[in-house]
């Protein structure tokens, strides 16, 4: 193992390279959504092995999968040392609107001490500098603290379709004794957090017909069931007046958050003018009884994300329609399972839907489950000190209102847990045009995770 | 004035040739809601104008409006007998859903003794047969048996929104003693049927916004206003739970019908079954107190025509929407006004929309009032009397649930009442895919036009 002198020194001589290697892997348009995009997808993967190997790594397969390839890679040269699974992604959001970037998503330029590129932040920075620490750590050590398995894909942002029947399916070339995700943020520059909670999910679409044909509404509309009508007042009985939701037994496997827990979330300073900027609005919304964060971080929803039915053009048409459509996702948390969520998402409808009435619970996707790290845990311990080190402050321990899906597939196919350690920053544009992220945490992240990597070495 | 017979026989030998002209008119695409579709309306009036050129008229002029042109047109060669004003439109209804159809909407197919098009029975085969036989009756009468004034617009089925200007400036050459509107429909291909009232429309769009930008359903909906959750509860706030419209003063206006009236539209067979069949539905609904008659012809509605908002294509995308549409008609009867109703709408939104949300009322349409013909009217007596004759059973006393604005403006500004002659039948799918027209009501149309004319010159 190396002295953190001399794997820093060896970050700080090869800083110029490094960023120039981001810059380059920051122009390949991975955007793993577009078909028109396939090949660029899998010059990004390409990418990714190359660079692995470059670090000394000496087994990088590209793995070809249904969809878009994965890398696997293993450095197992630390005996009796634990093994990290690493997980990244290197695909990316679509860029549209193009016409609201201020500069080109694929040719990174600097502003303001912020680079502006699609993906900077979600995540190809935290990929590629993990990849330099572990360079640093294995070079000026000789090999690296710990043995590394890394598990990349690309197809995290269409929502990782494939990679659990991959992690099922190379279970054997999986095993380790934690696992680190970099598909994370921190509070802020000088914030650094870790992420302990995630929410799960489950989707389906309802789609509810009326009548085998669109009428007129003159001649029938007093008289006959209107598809919009009837979807509105089924959609309406999903919630009561004050934002709870009201289907039948959604609540009654949630595991309601301590005292100790809302302490905690109590800690994490919220700016209500600042959380309402940021999102676009002039009020808060929810669950009763619950504060913005908790809401956020630990409330399971019933969201409404698509509705449509009858004529959507300019003007108008006196139509009934016949048919109306409405998506909907739920945001799980400890202990909902989405199968059984979905089992009362049906029964809501089937009870709700009217006579004569025809509704169709269609699911769309089996769903993930909420995620949560024990507190306990070692590996969170040495990522709290790594943070508190480097950071020269306490890491806030936060969760997240979002999915990632491989989180709860470790724990459940590997029994392993993950730690989430990433640099993207609050209103850093993820997903949105002029996607940014501080170029002043780019050393930051790598020496984090040089830290983090010889730490668990320790 | 030609014998029956004579003109019986031109519209015999001339059957072919009609017939192909009916099919060359549906072709055009003429959608007045589509501005994608302008040209194909400007040259529905065009086939218009030149089929009445052809037919003889001495005086035709394709009259600009700031919407779609009018084609307005007179034959006056019958010194002392009546005129009649005669009204159509050549405008139809948009097509979608497209993938509905069971054959080209513009391209017209017969089926099982059925004519196929967007267009065949609202209203271009009574606009051509009228025409045609008008010709029949001046090539063998030498000229018409009446004075004749024509007016054609293209707007009906966006609402007439030029039209009642169009008859105020030209008010002078429209000078009648009764108006006939084609734009109406039969009982059944055995029943003729003539309309006494039509219902009136106004119609709105919300247009509503919770935020400046979609939002990540993870990170944000939790706590932030779902514009689709916004507007079905908002939407939902329109009809109570069984189905009664909720907007204070909606009914204030509404003159109950008596029950003389009542006891009339009794007389009109109602089958449950076979209504339910025609409309493609397994239940009935509407306003609870009022058999399904009273509600079609006599009860006013708030009707929903259109909704969308988020996502909706295929899969799931975890949005929480910043926007959703609803589009609203509402379809009123004596003596509400659609100016007022469409004030009571905007109270409804004002009072029920939540804080920290916009919902814009945005006005379509300038709507039209409801319309009653005066029982004792002697050309009311005389068109009977046409029915009987050529169907050999009384025609029933109807209402309809439609809207023709036309015929409450020519009551207003030209004080003539309207007596509406048209061949549609109950579940020829006008404003529906695959819309329907019997073939052979093409020639009972053409008879009864003739007849009609000529017994208004008798």
């Amino acid at each position: 193992m190396s002295s953190r002198k001399s794997w820093k020194n060896y970050l700080d001589d090869h800083h110029d390279r490094d960023f120039a290697e981001l810059i380059d892997f920051l122009k390949i348009p991975s955007v793993s959504t577009s078909p028109e995009h396939k090949d660029d997808v899998a010059a990004a993967a390409t990418w990714v092995a190359n660079r692995l190997i470059a670090a000394g790594v000496p087994e990088v397969e590209i793995l070809q999968s249904k969809g878009h390839p994965n890398v696997l890679a293993k450095w197992h040269a630390a005996p009796g040392k634990s093994t990290v699974l690493v997980y990244g992604h290197y695909d990316v959001q679509p860029v549209d609107p193009l016409n609201l970037w201020e500069s080109d998503p694929f040719n990174p330029e600097i502003r303001n001490g912020l680079i502006y590129a699609r993906g900077v932040a979600d995540m190809k920075t935290n990929l590629a500098t993990l990849i330099q620490a572990v360079e640093a750590l294995a070079q000026t050590g000789g090999a690296p603290p710990v043995n590394l398995t890394f598990l990349f894909e690309g197809e995290e942002e269409i929502g990782s379709p494939n990679l659990a029947d991959v992690v099922v399916a190379q279970k054997d070339r999986l095993g380790c004794d934690v696992a680190l995700s970099a598909d994370g943020g921190m509070a802020s520059s000088e914030q650094p957090a870790l992420c302990v909670g995630l929410k799960g999910i489950c989707a389906v679409q309802i789609d509810l017909t009326t009548s085998s044909t669109d009428l007129h509404s003159g001649s029938y509309g007093a008289a006959v069931p209107n598809a919009i009508q009837t979807l509105v007042k089924l959609a309406d009985t999903f919630h009561d007046e004050k934002g709870k939701v009201a289907v039948e037994g959604f609540y009654d496997s949630v595991i309601e958050l301590t005292d100790a827990e809302k302490a905690e979330f109590a800690e994490i300073p919220y700016d209500a003018a600042a959380f309402m900027d940021e999102a676009g609005v002039s009020s808060v919304w929810g669950e009763p009884g619950y504060t913005v964060t908790e809401r956020r971080w630990a409330r399971p929803t019933v969201d409404f994300n698509g509705i449509w039915g009858g004529f959507q053009g300019t003007g108008t048409k006196t139509v009934t329609p016949a048919e109306a459509h409405l998506k909907i996702t739920c945001r799980l948390v400890v202990d909902q399972q989405p199968e059984h969520i979905i089992d009362l998402l049906q029964a809501h409808v089937d009870k709700h839907c009217p006579q004569g009435v025809t509704a169709k619970v269609v699911v769309q996707e089996t769903g993930a489950r909420p995620y949560s790290l024990d507190r306990s845990s070692p590996t969170l311990k040495t990522a709290i000190e790594v943070l508190e080190d480097v950071y020269d402050c306490k890491p806030w321990i936060v969760r997240s209102g979002g999915s990632v899906p491989i989180t709860e597939v470790f724990q459940r196919e590997l029994g392993v847990e993950t730690v989430t350690i990433g640099f993207g920053l609050p209103g850093s544009r993820v997903h949105a045009p002029n996607e940014w992220f501080r170029a002043s945490d780019f050393d930051r992240a790598r020496e984090v995770y040089a830290a983090f990597f010889n730490a668990l070495g320790e």
